[in-house]
């Protein structure tokens, strides 16, 4: 047995144990704590699978779940960067891409290189399994923040555009769940859960 | 678009954010806070896939990861049952099945059924999946409380004999990684943190 191989395949895993520590924005259903990364990974990762259905384009159901379990590996060293952080979004890559180099450097070669490949993938958004992943990982805190009354958009103020903007990726990756998410948003801008700047969306 | 299909879909999706308040007896590396059961989850689908060439036979890895990740469903009804709990267990079987049937229960009639399927074949440990899966699911805690000095095992005053009982079904998943938990076992019954009642372990 090759000890070396798999002791670096466990240093890798404990080193995962830190996402658990890593909070975000959203809160759990019925007015809960805040979420964290590993939480947020497993959710989609279900959901991906249920959901799969309403992809635009068949996918690779394994790849999409792996990509979603280990999508914010990088936030161990980069922390969360919360998705309306304007200031905080100029070196999000940056910052990604150097732990990216260190934590997946902690794996053997053969597993260094498709897990580091896979992030990219995801980053790059190209593929139908990156967009479904980007899908859920739009899907999921929405659908606790719906559940929450909208009360994750008060606490920042954020408006229905600024939203919208980054919705826009979800329907990349299915029609289906835009739909049903813009309905969700149309709903939170009336009642003033979303600051309602949909009379200028044009500008 | 089938809006009731899509809605008990994501009924389904929310009632498992329970999961995340789901409190084991692990705690997180670096002598961190009890982990909850969606971390757990999250943590064996990952290892699943990292570690599947130590599996003793060819695994559906896709299967074996949406096994791991859903496997603590029953929960959200039945609570967690610490593995060495032997009051507890006598009814845990019960109330997960009836826990399986209310939950899954929620989804379309397409995924209610292999689902529930999933959690039986889980639950026989049969198939080269299940049996990975169980490895993952012995391995996690043991790997978390390994980084802690032993500390989960010290608190319940657990002894070597109990944990290799349940380590039994490790070996039938992957003997290597089996061997692993030993070696870690015997260091951990040498220092203490384990009962050491390995002498007895014929009677």
């Amino acid at each position: 047995m090759d000890n070396e191989r798999l002791n670096k395949q466990l240093a890798f895993i404990l080193e995962l144990d830190k996402e658990k520590n890593i909070l975000r924005q959203t809160h759990l259903t019925n007015h809960g704590r805040r979420e964290d990364d590993a939480e947020h990974a497993w959710h989609m990762a279900i959901m991906a699978y249920l959901l799969q259905e309403y992809s635009n384009e068949p996918v690779d159901i394994a790849h999409v779940m792996i990509m979603c379990l280990l999508h914010d590996v990088v936030e161990i060293d980069a922390g969360d960067t919360y998705a309306y952080d304007e200031e905080g979004k100029k070196t999000q890559h940056e910052r990604e891409e150097r732990a990216a180099d260190r934590i997946y450097g902690m794996l053997p070669e053969d597993q260094k290189i498709p897990l580091r490949t896979l992030f990219e993938e995801f980053e790059a958004n190209k593929t139908p399994e990156a967009k479904f992943a980007h899908a859920m990982d739009n899907l999921q805190p929405l659908l606790l923040n719906d559940s929450n009354g909208g009360g994750d958009w008060k606490e920042h103020h954020v408006s229905y555009n600024t939203v919208m903007q980054r919705q826009g990726k979800t329907k990349e990756g299915s029609e289906v769940l835009f739909e049903l998410i813009k309905a969700k948003m149309d709903k939170h801008a009336g009642e003033g859960n979303l600051i309602d700047d949909r009379d200028k969306k044009d500008q």
